[in-house]
């Protein structure tokens, strides 16, 4: 482990897995709108997003992304390593109201360029609702 | 347009381009880390953050980002639209004060999956901070 408690590209092992969950309020939303500045109707008008494909308010996918971010800072691989890259599917809403767990899975270990490849998915009631692949860059005990 | 003032698959053509800027604050920054639950130390403890290779706190890379949803769900193409995918690189960091413009770009136009693949980038005085692309499935005049 590095200094702040974060994993060495040298602790990883291909298939470690970290998660994090978190349910989405409608406190969630209003703030994303707020510093995101995307209002767009179908996250704050419920009485337009019912007449939608939707049948009512979603959170914004890249709220739900933040838990990505979350546990790829804070668990795996955690503090100290620098987030280079980021694909993002966004499969189904997230609806206020609903637990959304981010979970990172060690996918491909580049010792040499202390990177790391994790599959990444976020999931409500065990359905993925986004799914990706996050690149990171790690500390390294050599350094 | 469609009904919600966004553009139809139809109205699109390459090249077209869109943007939103906003200026990254502390508020933003504590806000995101409410949200997010990433509450990572490089972006909340200054103190800290001097230790590290950024010098100074620097706002979460999925902060940004939440331009780049505002920019395509707000205006390009705009309401109605639905977010299927985005990539994101990271290219530098974002510190709080900063004004990041996030601009999509229409580079390729599938009319009859409904489909358009947008070029996104976020910049902070003209330097890319994000690089990516986005795929959006949008409404149809013909619907």
């Amino acid at each position: 482990m590095n200094a702040q408690n974060g994993y060495n590209i040298e602790d990883l092992t291909v298939g470690q897995s970290a998660s994090v969950s978190k349910t989405i309020t409608d406190a969630d939303i209003v703030l994303f709108s707020g510093v995101s500045t995307d209002t767009n109707a179908v996250h704050l008008n419920e009485e337009f997003a019912k007449t939608t494909m939707f049948g009512g308010r979603i959170a914004h996918g890249m709220l739900s992304a933040g838990l990505i971010s979350a546990v790829l800072g804070n668990r795996l691989p955690g503090p100290g390593t620098i987030y280079l890259g980021q694909t993002l599917k966004f499969k189904a809403p997230v609806r206020p109201g609903d637990t959304v767990t981010a979970t990172a899975t060690v996918k491909e270990i580049i010792v040499e360029k202390k990177r790391a490849v994790l599959e990444t998915v976020c999931t409500v009631n065990g359905k993925p609702v986004i799914e990706g692949e996050a690149t990171m860059l790690c500390t390294s005990g050599k350094d």
